[in-house]
């Protein structure tokens, strides 16, 4: 197993796969089978079903915007009760668990309160679990902030990264992510009936179908995995059948006997496209929006801009974010006063991506995404591409057809007899129990 | 003001004082303005309402014996909820606030899980926050254990000794222990509507009454008040009025004209008799029976052993117990063989008792308790009595007549004109803001 102790893995279980006492007891299970196959076990537990939620409305009952400081005491206290919970289980079934909080797990943070980012791993006081013959449950999405020694979260879907970070300190041979979804698969199964798990997939594919709409994995735990040569199994709780091995390009080479062009399709149809009509062409302008923009906390996707045209040398620029942010994001151009004069907005935009670590070697990939869509007389109103992705900004109401098509053009379904497919399904059920 | 910083209050909420938003924000405002009054203020708070009891239900679906490292785990999550909400709802008042976790606030205990005991309190950081201008809130009933660094929690009401412990360690003007609950009674107002309360209580007077059936002070809060000086005002966080100051009997003495002889009467209503018939009076024998109970965990509250009588020098032992130990306590006798065999049990049984530090120098008030109780034609079956209280074990239906006759017979109520009255008045709404 390349890198990695062959014998520690890291096992992380969703919100909702220790949503109830029984979900509890199930994952307390696979722990215990993951030990009693030899391993030594970390786990790494979200909070249960909607108690963020819960404990983020009562915040709100409280104060408009609740201090940060004060917001990580509260929501991290989530995590520990599942930890808790599923300590309780595992030592019932005979076998030594300690529950830790995120400070004692060693997860040091910067003070960046509600989305810390994790500086460094002191897994000491896991290594003595282990060492004791303990199975460890660690309190996702939360650390302690260096300086201060405060409690911190690192931000929604924090917990995936906890995992992936103890999973790089410690060596581990996989970090497990469960969930309530099968894998990774080459399209959304509630468009796609005919979509695929994908059995591999690269870290950089991944990513690309974290930033467009899938949303298995939560992108910074892929890059923390990326960077520190971690590698997840995304996996459900739920059934025993392995999900989607996600591994450096080079491993994936090594699984495969032939690198396909296009992995997946991925979507998104809650976006918005704001346009700013007629604005300067100079330089420093475009810098000023989207300072504005930052300021404000919009995340920008897309963005073009067109040839400025007539004497006047008036441009036009576009952007899509997030539809949740439009009023966020015409509020802080507001602010700008002249450039906002041209202000347009769409708030009925999707995104259809195609992804792909071959993509690099196949030029005409482009081409065959916009013939397809074509045919569909979808209308592509914005283009971004990256060298493994093409992106194409679509109206909202088009996007399942978009998918639908795009999936079949590029024989991404189960139907589809692909080359790694054999490969994949030899060499993927050796990683974990 | 005695000892004590003039500058450094201590306030405690209860679970009903922060059970709901409202809640929260009338126990923010009550400690912002005792900031405001230029007072250093650390507040301690418990888990909100039911959090507790919710928190405890689910680790019962999960595990019948729950670990208790983990359990403390679990629980300790409750009061911390409760901080963070109130730092932020004294964070938008315009002041600085900042919630601590025991552990954080450097209540140090021992690593009895569920009922760990204080053994060092380190305020470093609590002090660093107060130089700093803030409010500092501190989740109560929760510390960490010396040697594993594991959350402790204190068994219950262990958040009123969190309270009394940083007072002390603060060398505290006062602790102010809030409740639904407007003072200490001289009796419970729910049986005597006339009964009056309480402006000043000694340290032993209320650790008798908590002792025997008044629920307004937790008795290990009384016994570290004691221990270390700290005065504490028990009062209503849903009110203005001053409520009981507890003190040193010198301090009571200064502030009263006269010592009255009976301060309260207090009562059980869910006690259980236990009596061993027909047992050896040989050394040992009652040793080998109240080591069986204490090994259950059983607390043994009035004892009473008849002498022996006939030739075979056979004696009977009773002793009363809490009702909801009957079964634990049958059971533990059972194991002991010959001895139980003479086993009977009432689980029908209460006790009412009078207390009040000036009885020492009335030697005349037992026989006017037993001359009120037959009037009203009640049985006392046991009596126990100390320095300042007398209690008598007596039927459990008999108990409302019972308080009801002694509360008119020692002019404790509202009525009643008493020396002490118009000192306390006078003396006592200075203590706090």
């Amino acid at each position: 197993m390349a890198d990695g102790s062959p014998n520690t893995v890291v096992m992380k279980f969703g919100g909702t796969s220790v949503a109830g006492a029984e979900q509890i007891m199930r994952a307390a299970r696979r722990i215990v089978a993951a030990r009693e196959a030899g391993k030594r076990v970390v786990a790494v537990l979200s909070a249960r079903g909607k108690t963020t939620d819960e404990l983020v409305a009562q915040a709100l009952e409280i104060s408009d915007r609740p201090e940060p400081r004060e917001m990580d005491m509260l929501l991290s206290t989530g995590e520990r009760i599942s930890c808790a919970l599923c300590a309780m289980a595992i030592h019932d079934m005979g076998h030594k668990a300690i529950s830790l909080t995120g400070s004692q797990a060693g997860i040091v943070t910067d003070s960046s309160h509600t989305r810390a980012r994790i500086i460094d791993v002191r897994a000491e006081r896991i290594e003595q679990a282990l060492a004791e013959d303990r199975i460890v449950l660690v309190a996702g999405f939360q650390g302690v902030s260096t300086k201060s020694h405060d409690v911190t979260t690192l931000g929604r879907g924090g917990s995936d990264t906890t995992a992936v970070a103890l999973a790089a300190a410690l060596d581990a041979e996989v970090c497990e992510i469960y969930t309530d979804v099968a894998g990774v698969f080459s399209a959304d199964p509630r468009i796609v009936p005919d979509a695929r798990k994908l059995p591999l997939a690269t870290f950089e594919e991944t990513l690309e179908m974290a930033a467009s709409g899938a949303r298995v994995l939560q992108l910074r735990s892929v890059e923390y995995a990326r960077n520190h040569g971690v590698r997840i199994h995304c996996r459900s709780s739920f059934e025993d059948a392995p999900g989607t091995l996600v591994v450096s390009e080079d491993e994936s080479e090594q699984e495969t006997v032939e690198q396909p062009f296009v992995t997946a399709v991925t979507h998104s149809d809650n976006e918005a496209r704001v346009t700013l009509v007629g604005i300067r062409d100079e330089p420093g302008v475009a810098g000023e929006i989207f300072t504005a923009l930052a300021e404000a906390g919009i995340n920008v996707d897309v963005i073009i801009q067109n040839e400025p045209v007539g004497e006047d040398e008036l441009a036009d620029l576009s952007f899509t974010i997030d539809r949740s942010e439009l009023t966020g994001a015409t509020d802080a151009l507001a602010a700008l006063g002249e450039v906002s004069e041209g202000l347009r907005t769409d708030d009925r935009i999707g995104k259809v991506s195609i992804i792909g670590a071959g993509m690099r070697s196949h030029p005409g990939v482009a081409a065959r995404v916009f013939e397809v869509l074509g045919r569909e007389e979808i209308n592509i109103e914005m283009i971004s591409t990256s060298p493994i992705k093409i992106s194409c900004v679509i109206a909202a109401d088009a996007v399942p057809a978009a998918v639908k098509s795009l999936h079949e053009a590029f024989e991404l379904g189960a139907g589809a007899v692909r080359p790694e497919d054999a490969a994949g399904a030899e060499h993927h059920p050796t990683v974990s129990s």
